[in-house]
């Protein structure tokens, strides 16, 4: 195989987005060869401004069994990734799926255990993966250069989205239709990056969600997490919708310093000796280690999702290993799960959660949803995934 | 009476750098009478630094009796506080405290009590309140130019101690001798300024106390704590003292921006239209409202120990109001007793805190103290008003 024929399912904002650079070619050995959506509206947009030779299909299954592709890249509504993906996979298909991966765990492991058994590549756009701050980010922390972690803190509460937005879709910021807010919505890299960069591995969490703060809608668009890692590291995630300007402000701290990524800057506070060597040396009261604190050099441009398309693509012909390989989607949403889950029950959440536990509260959600939104055709097709 | 005689109970650290500005007429009509404490050696230094004419008194009942002071600086450990300060009011004598006002509320509330019955001036030392930033940040956010607060978070690592300051005394970082660790020993002045300069009253709160964390000491050095205030607003407290070189950054945002104290500056980042007014007129998906950042202009100087005894002299002369009244002080004590209660009894404590509770599980970690240091005298002095 020289080249990947990539089908894309959904037409969205996302699969739009994804359709344009592909026919622009600017995806290496990547060719947009078939397009799906149940809208005829949207297939009417693909045949006008993709060309006639996009084949054009209205169910993914059709799709999925055309062999016109060698790979899907699944954008439909969150719930329907994992299912849609699954169906790929059993038609021998390579997948490349949007964020988030799924919105339940039990219903993502499912999906990783079908790509696994399928030995076919499965990708997921993380596509922040590829900004340079958070790359860097990552080297630094995997080299040591900070020594062992001590302390995160996300402060991410720049996801300002006014009443309009929430009403501007039928199934926007509903349990049916979303399942969730700001963390399924907005957060997925975040969580995704949290994690990633650091390499640390969740113990036990307790977080507090409050539903509907400063907005009519009935999912959490405000968060504070608190998490204790394997390794005795603590860490704090706050996030919200309805603040402006707000803060992206990612704060580590470790033995050898402090590391903190704002205002598209990467800042190193870096002890000439390891704490924990001043530590056991020092005899004075008063007194800490040598500090300097400069700007790292980061590379410009990135965070663009073609660079994760086209490391799939690659990933397919050539066997390289991907940036942000689809089984670690469940990470990311293991954290956002477990924040819910942890309001919900009022109590600690241990890590791996109860993901039965999880998908039942989440069902009760969606019982009780007192939301008077009309669930339209989209949010009809959106929730079938979730029985 | 045209000036006050003031005497100094304990002339530790913070004692002898009171003494020396008064000594020094720093403070206006503010005159050094008498200075107390049980160490010979440091009687000897107040005669020999200080002169003849200051009297010394070797304990705080004969300095109070002697009719050669009108007011007194209570500098004594933590423990000593309230029942000295109330010993003082006994003796119609004016009183001005050291932070914190004491361990648990519970004795900070007899003192109050027995300020308020005396009807003498009562202040305590919470110099931070003149610390321009500060005064600044509260003034702002008093008249209201930051709208209904919406969210605060600060993150106040920079309390660096290494293990040679712990072992620097006995007492230190004991149930028995401190009651407590980064708390009450580091953090009154930010725990006393969250609440004092935005005017919010906590509801309740969730904290998590990690005991001894890179150190070998029994008491608390790394504390995050979420809570829920009466308008609905909601706040984190992240400290510690391990971290080098640490953060001090406190982040308020409202409903007409956000307001960030960091780096010794004040930033504003200001909207044009208050949040909630864009919210209800917007009708487009994405957009938010036109935000102006800019550092206000803050005076210099500031924080000094002699302008709140200056302030403390001028209210005992002419009446004028405290900066820092002393019945003020149970407020960020009671903020530190919530922290410590919330992690003893693995949930949420609701404001105020049950007194009597926090009490019994102090007296039950002092009981369980498996601290080899040995109490010293100063220690058994320390603790004798715990009981």
């Amino acid at each position: 195989m020289s080249s990947v024929r990539i089908g894309i399912v959904g037409l969205g904002n996302m699969g739009t987005g994804h359709a344009k650079y592909l026919i622009a070619n600017e995806v290496k050995d990547g060719v947009l060869a078939a397009v799906c959506d149940s809208r005829p509206e949207r297939l009417e947009w693909a045949r006008s401004e993709l060309g006639e030779h996009v084949r054009r299909f209205d169910t993914p299954e059709a799709m999925y069994a055309s062999g016109a592709i060698d790979g899907v890249l699944i954008c439909t509504p969150h719930y329907d990734h994992p299912r849609q993906a699954i169906q790929a996979f059993s038609h021998g298909l390579h997948v490349l799926v949007e964020k988030p991966a799924g919105v339940y765990t039990k219903q993502v492991r499912e999906m990783n255990e079908a790509a696994a058994a399928s030995g076919n590549v499965f990708g997921i756009m993380y596509n922040q993966r590829t900004n340079p701050l958070y790359a860097k980010l990552k080297e630094l922390l995997e080299s040591g250069e900070l020594g062992e972690i001590r302390r995160t803190n996300w402060i991410i509460t720049n996801w300002y989205r006014p009443q309009s937005y929430y009403n501007s879709g039928g199934w926007r910021a509903t349990w049916a239709g979303e399942g969730g807010g700001v963390l399924i919505n907005q957060d997925p890299h975040q969580l995704d990056l949290w994690g990633w960069t650091t390499g640390l591995k969740p113990k036990r969490m307790r977080a507090f969600c409050q539903f509907g703060k400063h907005r009519d809608i009935e999912v959490e668009n405000d968060v504070t997490a608190y998490v204790e890692y394997e390794n005795g590291a603590t860490g704090v995630f706050v996030t919200s919708t309805y603040e402006s300007p707000g803060t992206n402000r990612f704060e580590v701290s470790g033995d050898r310093g402090k590391l903190v990524v704002e205002n598209g800057k990467l800042t190193f506070s870096r002890l000439r000796v390891p704490e924990s060597e001043f530590n056991r040396t020092f005899t004075g009261s008063f007194g800490q280690p040598e500090c300097w604190t400069f700007d790292v050099p980061v590379a410009s441009g990135g965070s663009q999702h073609a660079a994760i398309t086209q490391d799939w693509v690659n990933a397919i012909l050539k066997g390289t290993p991907l940036i942000a390989p689809g089984e670690e989607g469940i990470n990311g949403l293991m954290l956002s799960n477990a924040m819910l889950l942890s309001t919900w029950i009022d109590d600690w959440v241990e890590f791996p959660i109860d993901e039965d536990l999880f998908y039942d509260k989440l069902q009760e959600q969606i019982r009780n949803s007192k939301t008077k939104k009309d669930a339209n055709h989209y949010v009809t097709a959106d929730v079938s995934g979730t029985h």
